[in-house]
């Protein structure tokens, strides 16, 4: 290496501790967004992330929990999480099955947490390979799709605001669930004909209701439904995917590795979140799982800095769609790496995960 | 890099094709075998591969295709394979998933042939990283099992000279299908008690008798049963496995990423060959399904130079048991790279697939 990365200012107001070869760094961050969001179980203006930074033979790797209130993590649980982290024992950063199964089982849950520290690794470890992931796990840049842009569930007014605000991006993200939901589509085809997909965040409450809202939703051009009933759910949901006329996506449903398989016949797709599934390496064989067996793949995030949200981007040339607009949510990103320009995502030829410090 | 590498004197006699910014070699090359070697479907003395090379940007990647008569590839059938292939459209080796989905494109089957090339990519990256696939892909090379030593179907006085022959293994694979089994278990039996797994090759053709066979063999120690039955036999080998008291692994059975997650309920693992899945990429994802759905996985090879054995061996870090003994049964090997010391597999830590050429 030239010149010796230096660690960002921020991390000084953090925990910092040296385990054998390694130093980890870790501070909590709250991301302030740019609206008031509201999803079927609730409303929020900021989201408080963890950042991570793993010092290692003079390189450093960047890592990121994010905590929506709805998933049960948050400041004091991450940080008390990566209290318990030692890294001591490992010699070796690209020992990541041994790493990382290790982190898995200091406790259940914690997936952000978990997610924290692998990241962290697979830049530290993409740095040294000098490649970002998307050609270290032998991906083309260029077969990224776009990504949607997301409005939560509001007033017919924020709508028209938002869909206009929306206008380079060429796939809409919908909250629905509640009982505005004709309503919502309603004032966005008034505005715009472009293809809009729906997230019902478990919201429906009856299968005939789903099947009947399905294709009202076909006719107006959406193109598939996400987590439509509750998770529980199983046989409605299997019912409605079998009987829609437009795809089905697991989410709340499809946290881990395990569930990819357990959704096939249920859902026509998954959706793979870092934040969920502990990180970059599960997320990679949850995708090559269900490309093995016939689901689709799309790949989502939680409000999140550019540096988690280009770390799931590594991944995003093997997904049928992409909802990573997390990081254009939030005012106080402190990361530069992958963008988003008229909709379509472009991947950073940087190493590791491609975020540099703004 | 600091010294440019140099192709093998064995290429020049073979074809070199300039395509863009890739050159690729082949070559077809015959390995003598030590012992005339006998499964349930016929004898030989010496097998057929094809050897290659990828040069690009001043690196060198080497590959290989094997062709066991009983496969249906020949040189002829790979030699004209490659004579098709065109990378000139290519201009990044790292594009790993539209290269090889573009070579498996090309014919059916010619699955060794595929791997000829998969296995040249994958070597010539991991160079251009300076680091080895196993630890690209995150495994301990310190996880890698033991390899089992194969002896074929043979009178008992040779069988006696092989066991002697595999004193430093800790696993004797043996090739059962013939009415000679019992004799050939007891012969073994007479000289050690170490662990035997068997491989029927398809042999066994009544479900009730391969029930007997197993109770008998798992008796003797025998602690798996590879591909007991046709693999057309869909319910008896389901009903073999679930009765039986020893695991069974399907091997004729299973060839592509598909048949591992159609193999979930048949056999209890998946014997995994480069041969027949065409090359690392997919091994890697076949691996990761099997152990994602909750089968056991097996490394096998063909008689192959340490080249193609040394590619499988990356993966062996994840596998339950390995059969990569294809390259100790030959007397012509032109590589070093992965070695079995007392019959544990040593990686190397050379990057790539880690070979060199003696």
């Amino acid at each position: 290496m030239s010149i010796k990365p230096v660690l960002p200012e921020l991390f000084k107001s953090g925990i910092a501790r040296r385990m054998g070869k390694f130093t980890l760094h870790y501070v909590p961050y709250l991301l302030e967004l740019k609206h008031v969001f509201t999803v079927a179980s609730g409303s929020r203006t900021s989201t408080p992330v963890v950042l991570t930074a793993i010092e290692f033979e003079g390189f450093i790797g960047y890592g990121e929990a994010s905590m929506p209130f709805y998933l049960g993590e948050s400041h004091a649980s991450v940080m008390s999480f990566l209290d318990q982290v030692d890294l001591s024992v490992f010699h070796d950063p690209f020992s990541l099955e041994e790493i990382l199964e290790y982190i898995d089982g200091i406790a259940v849950l914690n997936t952000a947490a978990k997610a924290s520290i692998d990241i962290a690794l697979h830049d530290l470890i993409g740095k040294i390979m000098q490649q970002p992931w998307h050609k270290i796990w032998g991906f083309d840049s260029e077969k990224a799709p776009t990504t949607s842009f997301t409005i939560g569930i509001d007033t017919a007014d924020i709508i028209r605001k938002k869909v206009r605000e929306a206008s380079p991006y060429k796939l809409l993200k919908v909250k629905l669930g509640l009982d505005t939901d004709k309503m919502m589509i309603e004032t966005i085809r008034e505005i715009t004909d472009k293809p809009i997909c729906v997230d019902i965040n478990q919201g429906w409450k009856d299968r005939e209701f789903g099947l009947e809202m399905a294709f009202w939703l076909a006719e107006r051009n959406v193109v598939f439904i996400e987590q439509p009933m509750p998770k529980e759910w199983v046989d409605d949901n299997a019912w409605l995917t079998e009987n829609s006329p437009i795809p089905t996506f697991g989410d709340e449903a499809v946290q881990r590795l395990g569930d990819v398989y357990r959704a096939k016949g249920i859902y026509s797709g998954v959706n793979i979140k870092l934040m969920k599934c502990t990180g970059m390496r599960e997320a990679h064989k949850m995708v090559n799982l269900a490309k093995s067996i016939g689901l689709k793949v799309m790949l989502g995030c939680m409000t999140e800095t550019t540096c988690a949200i280009s770390a799931a981007s590594q991944l995003a040339p093997m997904a049928d769609w992409a909802d990573l607009d997390g990081a254009l949510l939030i005012t106080n990103d402190i990361y530069r790496g992958m963008r988003i320009e008229d909709g379509a995502i472009v991947l950073s030829s940087n190493p590791g995960i491609g975020v540099a410090v703004k």
